[in-house]
């Protein structure tokens, strides 16, 4: 059954290809128009998903996630109209070049193909995902979780509808209608028709993707974050910056998790920095140096001594890891040791020691004098992202609808042959 | 014993990434000494290889990749001076921008980390990827096939002395010392270790690369080529570019195996082609179309009625299928049903026709009235090739130094915060 999607897919691809910026923008548009119009299928639909998860007691969290409204659905459409806004990436030209020969080069951007795109509760990366890579000029096959199985279907109706409403074919997305595990290895298989896998979920589903894919697979989202405190930083808004990045969204991957700071300034720092987040429900995880500097009457509230795994834990909370560095040095080898190289920085007002961080760190963002939230495909102009990635092939950070592409080389001579 | 080399082969990665430009360089020129004043003790060693090989009845082709001797020392030499003098992809930056906040944001490239990299039968490939990793900031493990265990053993050791002799980790560069199969497959498992995996060798090895390997494979190599002549093309240029892709070294990827002729000019363009390409020892494969339109004393010498594979089939020798195709349509549907998507070409004097060959072929290299032997990293400007990519995702095409670097983010400003 999935090779016959994968076949179809691969064909739509064909027509994407060929799809002009305007049919494609014209598809993304009449779905957001599809998705308030036909509103109340889609909620009623989610309602069965709703009763069924209420029945299976589903975390208050992962119920969160599941629901749609009026509201979220007028989201997911602005969304939408917003990414038909983007530029297309599909036609690019660069590095164009005539050879000593007379033969006239150029890389030339095209759609990467086929996406295979598994994700968990969510119904709204459904519609995300679609408009990404209908604009990017991609076919997708989508497999979603059981938990959203009908608000799926009902969301997947409309996409077909619509994208043959804008003349492109309904194959450009399709949905994997069948909740059964043993399906998404027979998906990780199908080499021969899917590109690229997306997996948008827990460390859990990046790992088995990884570990049963014979397709490459986009990974990424886990984000171990550091700020090292340098002894020539402005203290005073080096409290304002990790500030940010601790408490503005303490959720998501690229959240501050560890804060190194110079020994020179720790005494003088540290005792600040706690009193200064605190207030907000911040506790913290401290080495022993760090420990020693703090006043006793906060340990055990709110710093507890850093137990083994703290600080190759990625948070997702209002927990910060706190530790003394006797150098940059030292600071460099601990973000090695233990960063997931998605967004470390220095805070310090030495020019040399920011170089030097800048040239030895080696994740996907890397900061000077700034907040570790920035990392993010609106922040960096993006206007979109798919994920960020922390794999080192193909891109790194943010990816947006130019990260779905690839590029063919294009040679165009007058009948030219190789000496 | 694999995993040890694994964490020194990523410390020597960190250390490769600071080395500037000068000592990677220095590496490159003192080993390329070295295979000159030590040659004697590289040919003993492969003469031990040689002995073996023959005892085995190794077949003559695969002997013959086997053999070093002084001239191809030097020729290896000279390869690594070439390297030597290509600008370092390393610490270069690209879409450099101050975002409306202030924000200094750029890209800067920074080496992939660390390749494995899994070889057959020929001693240069040890030579020829310590060069390119080297220069481009890589560290490697190597495990080279066992008929060149002994010559391995002895470039290895020249090429650890002398990275130390150029003030670089001996580490940078390693080898798996032990022909033991197992241990390709423990190889590719290391992904915490290993960013990319190269195989460098037939089909049957990159098959069984992407099959295992948790880590990146770099897929190509194969090449279906092929050529259209439209009904507009000058017939006698087009003689020439054929005979060129098929005849200058035909057992290479980028060789022509398939000629697609429009049905307009067939009965004029097939015969002359045949009686053009025969004389070099050009056999040909034709389908019932093509057959019908050539004169019956061909027929079975040197045209034959083409298989059923044979439009599947990379040739790598001087076999040419030839088709009749009724349209562009038809062509483009042949090509995207047979092609590896390596190297594709249209030979044509319709600019309409040649855009839409290039906007629909999606292939690594696209050709509008040229030879497909283009597609070298040599004929394409890159200085230095690795291999040539037909996978989609990273790198197209033929893959230079850039292609074995990725980039980071890197986000300066006056402490920053995220609204």
């Amino acid at each position: 059954m999935l090779i016959e999607m994968g076949r179809r897919a691969k064909l739509a691809a064909r027509q994407l290809v060929r799809a002009d910026s305007g049919q494609k923008n014209r598809a993304l548009h009449l779905l957001a128009d599809a998705l308030l119009a036909r509103c109340a299928d889609v909620l009623a639909a989610n309602a069965d998903d709703l009763a069924q998860a209420r029945t299976a007691n589903l975390a208050p969290h992962l119920l969160d996630r599941l629901v749609l409204n009026e509201q979220r659905l007028r989201g997911i459409a602005d969304d939408l109209r917003r990414v038909a806004q983007l530029p297309d990436p599909v036609g690019e030209a660069w590095d164009v070049q005539t050879l000593p020969n007379g033969l006239r080069l150029r890389k030339q951007r095209v759609p990467l193909g086929v996406l295979g795109v598994i994700y968990e509760a969510r119904p709204n990366v459904t519609v995300d995902i679609t408009g990404l890579a209908v604009k990017s000029g991609n076919a997708a096959i989508l497999r979603g979780g059981s938990e959203t199985l009908h608000s799926n279907r009902a969301l997947i109706a409309l996409i077909r509808e619509t994208l043959v409403e804008a003349g492109l074919p309904a194959d450009a997305v399709q949905f994997v209608d069948d909740t059964d595990r043993a399906l998404v290895l027979e998906l990780l298989q199908l080499a021969d028709y899917i590109d690229l896998i997306i997996p948008r979920g827990g460390n859990s589903l990046h790992e088995f993707c990884r570990a049963h894919s014979r397709i490459p697979v986009m990974t990424g989202g886990i984000g171990i974050c550091h700020l090292f405190v340098d002894a020539s930083a402005d203290l005073e808004k080096s409290l304002a910056v990790i500030h940010n990045a601790k408490t503005q969204r303490p959720t998501v991957c690229n959240a501050l998790d560890t804060v190194l700071v110079h020994r020179a300034i720790a005494a003088n720092f540290l005792p600040r920095l706690v009193a200064h987040l605190a207030p907000n429900g911040v506790t913290f995880r401290a080495e022993p140096r760090a420990l020693a500097l703090l006043p006793s009457s906060l340990i055990n509230n709110p710093v507890f001594p850093a137990g083994p795994a703290d600080f190759d834990t990625e948070w997702l909370s209002l927990v910060l890891g706190l530790k003394v560095v006797g150098s940059l040095d030292e600071a460099l080898a601990h973000i090695a040791a233990h960063s997931t190289a998605h967004s470390d920085g220095i805070l310090t007002g030495d020019e040399a020691n920011a170089r030097r961080f800048v040239a030895e760190v080696d994740s996907a963002a890397v900061y000077v004098n700034a907040s570790t939230r920035f990392t993010d495909g609106g922040q960096f102009g993006l206007g979109a992202e798919v994920a960020i990635s922390t794999q080192r092939l193909h891109a790194r950070g943010p990816l947006g609808l130019r990260e779905l592409t690839t590029y063919k080389w294009v040679c165009e001579g007058d009948y030219h042959v190789r000496l």
